[in-house]
């Protein structure tokens, strides 16, 4: 029996959403209300209002297939997939903070509810929760585990930390960029993608090419992020279109259309420099159009699909998990996801 | 041969300070600049800023102790008194932005330095940083010592958001501001003094000895620091002398002062139910002294001192390392440390 608690919207249904989503929002949501349900009242209040706007569950699925890919049960990879859960929205509040954000899935982020102060620490509770979880039972699984997450929840800092400094640098590289993202979207998913299969105790091959297929397929679900950052659709994104570069983020989109010089990027260069209104913003996008970068984008989208499937496809996995783990990676690296 | 770097400032020097606070300062330096280096630039930067304003390094010297006094090298107890000072470094970050504290030991502090958003991320680095060193050899005793960190590090959190949310609140109890100061001073505290033990490896017996020797010390700890926190000095504590009054702070001396009930205690109510300037300051100062909450905080702070001790003698521990574990106590609940 699954219930919804308020704390977790009904999964994400229609046409094209993979049914893993819907299984792994079943079996993570209650897993997650016990454990946030151990926080103290004064942290449960910001942390539950934030939970609350739901999510996709992507990271939980990720990991729930992969214990599945590695031959287990997928119920040995929910302890991973709700700690998964639990650092990737300890981010989330933590960088609503920072990117003044005051609206997420079109609600009042939780700063801006409850004050930046209380969502610093509901962040930090969430972050401190999930290695709690995974050591209740130190098996030599869960330890490595824990170890995993801890080096992806560092990687995801780090990637944060240069995206802010990147705000304020003029020009990023293209590789700049790319590590970045490998590490603020990247690393987590790479993590998930993996965690199942490490919680199983299956060999390192294995846990190596999930964690491959993850890192590729992070590289593909950020290209399409920042694509949809500048082009839309704020329905699907929450956020209004622009806004990325509103902030003077050095997103994959600009990085790459500064990279390529020419006509188009010496413009863009120059509105860049410029004061960022909404006029500027409007031209930005334009020229970035020009530049032809979101073809560019949605092909390196493709590619880095096509590596996360041979990645999938080198590791010997459990057949009905692996297919389930290519449709998932299709619709997180789709457009209209 | 140890070296001082820019990141770590001599360690404290005169007379009462015990020795195991320099050892621990000259053991731990290194360890931590090593481990901070592993950090990304950009995270880097706020975090040396920080750690350059020095510390005592009375956690340090307690894991150190403790792994002594459990039988074994005080080396032993080098991880775990790194991960413990990078965990108290993560709060401090976190709580000079939550307490709008723009000076920490005569130094601004990293918010005020680098802004909020560098400051909670590298908060966030420090906290992520603790347990991957821990975990870097997953030994038992390593996995066991990170268990209980991330329980304190937790009960820390709660503590702190009780005190954010005591100050909204016109009255608390002191039972309430107890159990507060328990998580937010005790539990790191009590924390450091088994980790050592637990380290090495100790029977349970003398870790829940140890770990009670550090709550009764944190008790005892922030009995006095409150007390510096309204009548000073400055100097020891580089915090203006009123300023947890001025922010409607309900430490332990406003509590039980309320709490006495009779004329001073409904006056006390009476200014601190009106707009906090530093004329109500003065006055609730005045009015504490007349409730006689400073004698009383003070036989507290001794009655936590020797309870701690009590715990202390309650264990069989290397005797040279339980003398300076006594002697380290009596430094930290002194009133001019």
């Amino acid at each position: 029996m699954t219930t919804t608690t308020l704390a977790h919207p009904a999964p994400p249904e229609g046409p094209g959403v993979p049914p893993s989503l819907q299984r792994a929002a079943a079996l993570v949501a209650p897993a997650i209300d016990r454990a946030v349900g151990r926080l103290s009242p004064e942290l449960r209040a910001p942390v539950e209002h934030h939970l609350a706007g739901g999510g996709k569950r992507v990271r939980a699925a990720l990991v729930l297939l992969s214990a599945a890919a590695a031959g287990a049960d997928e119920s040995v990879g929910v302890v991973g997939a709700v700690a998964v859960e639990l650092v990737h929205n300890f981010s989330l509040l933590h960088d609503d903070i920072i990117d003044e954000d005051r609206e997420r899935r079109h609600r009042p982020t939780a700063w801006a509810e409850f004050g930046v102060d209380r969502a610093i620490i509901a962040g930090d509770a969430l972050a401190t929760l999930a290695i709690q979880l995974l050591l209740e039972d130190p098996t030599p699984e869960r330890v490595a585990a824990t170890a995993s997450l801890a080096a992806a929840t560092q990687a995801m800092i780090a990637g944060q930390a240069d995206d802010m400094a990147f705000e304020k640098r003029a020009e990023v590289s293209v590789a700049e960029c790319l590590a970045m993202e490998a590490g603020k979207t990247g690393a987590l998913l790479a993590c998930a993608a993996s965690l199942g299969a490490v919680l199983a105790g299956a060999p390192e091959p294995v846990a190596e090419a999930l964690h491959d297929f993850g890192a590729h397929l992070g590289a593909a679900f950020q290209a399409i992020d920042d694509l949809l950052g500048i082009w839309g659709e704020s329905a699907a994104t929450g956020k209004p279109v622009g806004s990325d570069l509103l902030r003077g983020k050095k997103t994959l989109p600009v990085a790459t259309a500064l990279d390529r010089g020419g006509e188009a990027a010496a413009a863009l260069r120059a509105v860049l420099d410029g004061p960022l209104d909404d006029a500027a913003v409007e031209r930005a996008t334009e020229l970035l159009v020009d530049t032809g970068v979101l073809a560019e984008l949605r092909s390196l989208a493709d590619t880095e699909l096509g590596l996360a499937l041979a990645a999938l496809a080198r590791a010997d996995l459990a057949p009905p998990a692996a297919a389930e783990l290519r449709e998932l990676a299709a619709f997180v690296a789709s457009r209209d996801r």
